[in-house]
């Protein structure tokens, strides 16, 4: 342990879900660890930050703390007035379920991890495959190996790591894969149905999601057994569009 | 007017928003321009799908649709079930005040978008900045031309871009330029509040934000009287990091 670490803890369930207490207990042997996550699950709010209203900020226990806001929030509340200074490391998750290829965009999972490299904080995501129940014994484990990892070699700069985690027992894990971000293709996956009136409703889900891309994405990592490290960065700019447009587009 | 051309327009403040109908107006003389666009402001919301319930849709008007869901679900339903099949172009906005920089990543505008270019629709973002209340004329303007630009040139692949439009009048404003995301500083805009019992509250909002980056980026050329069109990719993926990783790392 290194006492001077501190390690803030977030997640986009609440704080109660079984994947973020897991991860606080993980984390805890490597620093001072301090979680403050949302009261109530904050999936569909993802990336959003509150500012139509104040938030209340409630001790639960010692260095566990939770807020009537989303993940975002958490954030920036944890480091500006419950830590007072940016951590050592801040740590999203564990999620129950993967975020991979481009679905990372809809995450609160990532997108507190986001929020985190904003402030200059390396920041880790984890997110564990398979359907629940989850156990996350093994996934706390791979957390705690890959948050000591970023503690001693440091993270590359502006960027955060989405670690997915497949839900295979530790011995059937293959090892750890630096990836790439995955590309979905869309597969009909919209169901028409019907209210008690007679009326068309139309249901997004269900369907078989398909991946392109190489042996090298996150996706086929996961897949293949092993744990998928990407890194993700802040800056969206497309850099070789800027010439497409300098060059395609007559003004 | 390209009589083959099909434009699906959106936004995330609700279909009966005076932005998204100044954009309709706009690109309907463009091709056939269909406006699917949330009941109510989802601001919020931005990214996420709704799976979890039916959605309805509801015909307004002549090519103008709405359903109580989000943009993303907008951009889902309309390509699939009301155009049933993707259409020319995507528009979204005309969003009453800027999403510049690291604000992107929070907005409902730019997420309609992104989720267009999954789909491998050329699509655009079109953000008004100033206050309210917002006068769209000179913007609608704009983003009818720089719809048809990206019609008869056609965009990076798997790259959307994110404009936005000084409020200016049409003869201040100095021009078009490509530019790179700008990055945000955070200062001090958390104040602390009470409510009637005299428990502590935080409310997020205020300060002065203030950004980093030359003269190449968003911001930067709002702030000097340009119009700024910024091409944003689909793949976060910080490839140079996976050198750093597979260097740095000792496992």
């Amino acid at each position: 342990m290194n006492p001077k670490a501190v390690i803030l803890v977030t997640n986009d369930d609440g704080v109660y879900a079984p994947g973020v207490r897991a991860l606080f207990e993980a984390v805890s042997s490597l620093g001072r660890a301090v979680l403050v996550a949302p009261e109530r699950d904050n999936s569909a709010v993802s990336h959003s930050l509150t500012m139509n209203r104040p938030l209340q900020v409630k001790q639960l226990e010692d260095e566990i703390y939770t807020l009537d806001g989303t993940p975002t929030d958490c954030v920036t509340i944890g480091m500006r007035k419950i830590l007072a200074k940016p951590p050592t490391l801040l740590v999203s998750g564990i999620n129950p379920g993967s975020n991979l290829g481009d679905d990372i965009s809809y995450s609160g999972t990532v997108s507190a991890a986001i929020e985190g490299t904003m402030y200059g904080v390396p920041s880790l995501a984890f997110s564990l495959g398979g359907d629940s129940p989850h156990n996350f014994t093994v996934a706390a484990g791979v957390a705690w190996k890959l948050a000591s990892m970023a503690l001693t070699f440091g993270l590359p700069p502006a960027t955060l790591l989405n670690v997915n985690i497949p839900d295979l027992s530790a011995g059937a894990i293959k090892g750890i894969r630096f990836t790439v971000q995955g590309r979905r293709i869309y597969k009909d996956a919209i169901q028409e149905t019907f209210d008690p009136w007679g009326r068309k409703h139309y249901w997004i889900g269900g369907g078989t999601v398909q991946w392109t891309g190489g042996s090298d994405t996150d996706e086929h990592a996961v897949r293949q057994g092993y744990i998928s490290v990407t890194p993700i960065q802040l800056d969206l700019t497309n850099h070789s569009g800027l010439t497409f447009l300098e060059n395609q587009w007559k003004m």
